[in-house]
């Protein structure tokens, strides 16, 4: 096997040799955040929607990262060229540090690690997912925190019910699944997503901004559970997936989505939108 | 300096030599538990009370532990031995294991670290600490998770009321401080502490067993934020702080414990207690 190489304690090395110490903050409290986006054809697609997101959740988490823009820039650009994966996906990490009390903020520290990714999907998928709703709000929602106890922890459930993904929702709104953003076409032929309690993806804002250049119709507002059931369409959206249509949310089935639907033309519209990246 | 030991990869290695993979669970999704006990006089203390609550922990959070009870209280005693620390914390701690796809459990793995304390305080403190409170309630509260994320998120916050500690409340009852159970001595002189919505401490079940010994009058159920700043004594516990008088929450401000206080018996039964555990 290849050695594949990423970045941990200020220098490019061999991932074998990454380990998080022990002591460190996301160790010991889960206290990290990150962001993750994709590779294709050596470019890092939106890098600066993600790194203005990582500099924002490292912000708000109190981080402070040493590292500039352009140096994370460069060593993206430098593991890039030493992994040479065909496709990948690039995890900027930043944790905790080590903390003397175990709890203190201290010295936070960034990683990141390169990883191999199946090819991107070309066809927009016809036969959709299957999504289990769980009442629950992720703390610091509008953050891209390492904390995914809850998501993890409900894999076996989710299993029972037979979904592929989970849609967390409030009383007011559903808000997001676990790794992903959620539209809806609403029956008046509107795309509607959440705007409130949830992280929001770069595929969500590049989705909105083909809302606007196509004319389409859209709102960001709460959607109770049982208006999303209602829809004419839903889909998740994010970085890795794209889109990917719905066909069913508990005991609601969707129709399948077609070629004429809003789904599959912003699914061809975000295609378009990552070729011009690269 | 002495090198210090620890268990990881199934063996015992200097603690320099520790690090958690980058891929693991607990890194990427801050998925793990851990539990953490004192040490004096080369016993761990309440050791059999930390076990039954870390493997309740892990098996909650569907997370298989390979070594026994009787392995993991022989590695312990081996690391006693070995690091020689005069009084020490043991941390267990279990993380989410390397996860191919970056989310789901397969190999979650045990790691032990001693740690040096301070020696146990053996006067009961005059001076009380000062809370503030937040309304929140921890996920999966009955488990012992490493999610400290808004623990350590309110640092800041709170070092600007002043206080030393946060305690986490909502609507019905207050539940915990992120790392303390709460008691309190009511008008009528009984003791009460939470029931719901947080850990139970090892301390916590000890006072409570001291209470039955001594014929206190006591009660686990909600208390409402209002209802505990109206008590006559308001205490936290847990292992390595056993009892800290509370001398203010928010903006009341509570007498200071004396000698005839419920607090301060609790206190010197804790303390005979723990002797008798050496």
């Amino acid at each position: 096997m290849n050695t594949i190489y990423c970045y941990a304690n200020h220098q490019i090395k061999p991932l074998e040799n990454a380990g998080v110490p022990v002591s460190d903050l996301l160790v010991q409290r889960g206290y990290g955040i990150f962001d993750f986006l994709r590779v294709a054809h050596g470019k890092p697609l939106f890098i600066d929607d993600h790194l203005d997101r990582f500099f924002n959740s490292a912000s708000i988490m109190h981080l402070p990262i040493k590292e500039s823009r352009e140096e994370i820039k460069k060593i993206v650009a430098t593991l890039i060229e030493k992994n040479k994966f065909e496709y990948s996906g690039i995890r900027l990490l930043m944790a905790g540090g080590d903390a003397p009390d175990g709890y203190t903020i201290s010295q936070p520290h960034l990683i990141i690690i390169e990883q191999a990714l199946a090819p991107p999907i070309l066809q927009f998928s016809e036969k959709g997912i299957h999504l289990a709703s769980y009442p629950y709000q992720r703390q610091l929602s509008e953050v891209k925190t390492t904390d995914y106890l809850m998501a993890i922890w409900l894999q076996p459930w989710m299993k029972t019910k037979g979904a592929h993904d989970i849609l967390y929702y409030q009383e007011v709104s559903v808000s997001e699944c676990p790794r992903s953003n959620i539209f809806m076409v609403s029956p008046q032929n509107k795309l509607v997503t959440p705007e409130n309690h949830m992280l929001k993806g770069i595929t969500r804002k590049n989705i909105l901004q083909i809302a606007v250049n196509l004319g389409l119709e859209f709102e960001c507002r709460n959607i109770p559970l049982e208006e999303l059931k209602l829809a004419k369409e839903v889909f998740i959206s994010s970085s890795t997936k794209r889109i990917l249509p719905v066909s069913q949310i508990d005991d609601k089935v969707f129709e399948l989505s077609n070629s004429k639907s809003i789904s599959y033309i912003i699914f061809n519209q975000l295609c378009l939108l990552e070729t011009g990246q690269c």
